[in-house]
């Protein structure tokens, strides 16, 4: 009786600034406050290259990582015009993963000696990429969700394969941070930039 | 004189920030400051397991729950195309409950032990659902404001009645919280989880 | 040689989203940690009743008032179609003055003893309504900006007169602020509510 | 396969919201709490004219140089319809120079002394207008980005001059500030409103 399908333009907007915000607080993480009582430019110096320093790196590798899983989701829905119920709850927990990377980030960043902290960060970028894969399959599996004119059935299933192998490098380096602790961040920019390479030979 | 409708543009867009930033801050709840001195990966598994465990538990509830009630706004405004003032000002009375969440979901997560806190978080989400009824109603009483061939006499009756339900469990669940507390809270998932399966009926 | 009129749709998406933030923020103000150490419901109503009590009504004035702000904004776009790069300056300038509301929100909060803190709300709220003013003042003086079908000479001349009284309501509210100290900001709230009343007659 | 060409809609719906954000991020800087013990109007006085005054002033200056490289931003997409993969990675590397910008301006405030920290604000400011400047070469280098019918070869030409004007601009007071300090801030504002001049002719 009601309506069924609704228009993913609200979606959108509600996901680029969720996006928009999360990218913008991982920078309250790197604040002046955490570089003490500084009184000279070599102390300066010295700061930016301690602590501050790897603070600063998961910053930039946070912040590209997130513009990157944004990226992907503004070329899925570029295809995908209807949002269903379900839909919209999917998308909710894509940007539950989102929001919580500032904190994983932070996490990562302020107790970098413990296995455990420098781990959750990968993992919430690996549920990241499974919420991602997921709502592709679901709004790809529902033919009036998307626009027949731009996808074909070849396209999809390309896409599918490209997400998992994407949400496998993810697990990778999950498990690589076991090993070789907060090193395996460093991981993501290759991968992420190997799997763009990819994605334009397509 | 002056124009009279507007469109319904503008809200939306001021509605999607603010549940973006709302569903966004409720995370800087979470910051690794209240860990406190954590140097092994037991503590931190302590650190989980109590405060800041409910306190993360509370943060996902809360999240779910900002954005259930979005999908509500985003589903109303979907047949709603033209706004008058009166309906920017009753949105705006909505969005002043979303952003209290971020508070009163803090408050009942810091003092879990006082009636008069952990009742104020059920209470601001019992205010976010009367004012999304109150919205419907006055958008759907006003033939000007909906397109007319998305929504029937039948489905504007049959919402309201839907609306007045939900309305209704967040009362019944501010009462329990007065006598079972914090755990009144987790009672929010299973409604909304009904609300919704009652939704895909219709 | 370049393009000199741009869509309104961008500056309308930068002030719905800096709008959205300030009426968020607003909210950060009210957090639980300046409620200190709070042991029993008494406690917690004392410190409502106290100093929290009253910040929080400021914090609620503060949002209405940025809302009312907002609104007066989408009401004034709807019929503005293009903008020419002063306007984007004007436009700056008025969110300035709205990004500053929390800021001085806080300031009459925190010293509500001293004239000086508790002028600075009401001088803030006064140049955003000069601002919101002038906009509009400029907007409409050049035809190729706004909509001729939407607003013909007679509607524009009471718009403007309109912007005026609001803006010299808003000029004795700070007047008064001198005298009666924080009581001023309570007068807000009727003002806009007859100004409300009155657009509605036109 | 996929496609290759993606509406620029979502990219100026994630710009506007970081822009949104750390606009309203520069306030925090110059919150309450900074202003110290605080129990007379003079001490107030006081308060403004030293340390807090001069903070207040970057925040100023800050705000609007944001809001100009907005404006920028926007006037350059309002003829760039459609981008690629590349053009979205250039975006979010420029949207990390706008968001890094809350941070640098804090540092200047804070430790106004050192040469080191108050450079940092305006080569942040440089890279955003390098950035911008290469967005744009990028975007106008692909006829298949851009509408033709808006953008001629001569219009993009001069604006690929104007953009370098802009960034040499930006390197000079960079390079001022290492002999006069936290004055070269200053001269972002007339190099700015001449900019904007010059631009006004074109």
């Amino acid at each position: 009786m009601a309506k069924d399908l609704f228009s993913t333009r609200r979606m959108e907007a509600l996901t680029d600034g969720v996006f928009a915000i999360a990218m913008t607080l991982l920078v309250l993480d790197i604040s002046v406050d955490i570089l003490g009582n500084v009184s000279s430019n070599q102390q300066l110096i010295n700061a930016f290259t301690s602590d501050f320093g790897s603070s600063f790196i998961s910053f930039i590798i946070s912040f590209l990582l997130l513009g990157s899983m944004w990226a992907v989701h503004a070329r899925q829905f570029d295809s995908i015009k209807f949002a269903d119920r379900r839909l919209m709850m999917i998308n909710n927990f894509r940007l539950l993963a989102v929001v919580l990377i500032p904190f994983t980030t932070s996490l990562s960043g302020t107790f970098p000696e413990l296995t455990l902290a420098t781990m959750l960060f990968p993992l919430n970028f690996m549920a990241l990429t499974f919420l991602s894969s997921w709502e592709w399959s679901y709004a790809t599996s529902n033919s009036k969700l998307y626009d027949k004119n731009e996808l074909s059935g070849k396209t999809i299933n390309f896409l599918k394969v490209k997400n998992k192998i994407f949400a496998l490098s993810s697990v990778i380096v999950t498990v690589l941070s076991f090993f070789i602790g907060s090193w395996a961040f460093i991981l993501f920019l290759p991968v992420s930039y190997i799997w763009m390479k990819l994605a334009k030979r397509i």
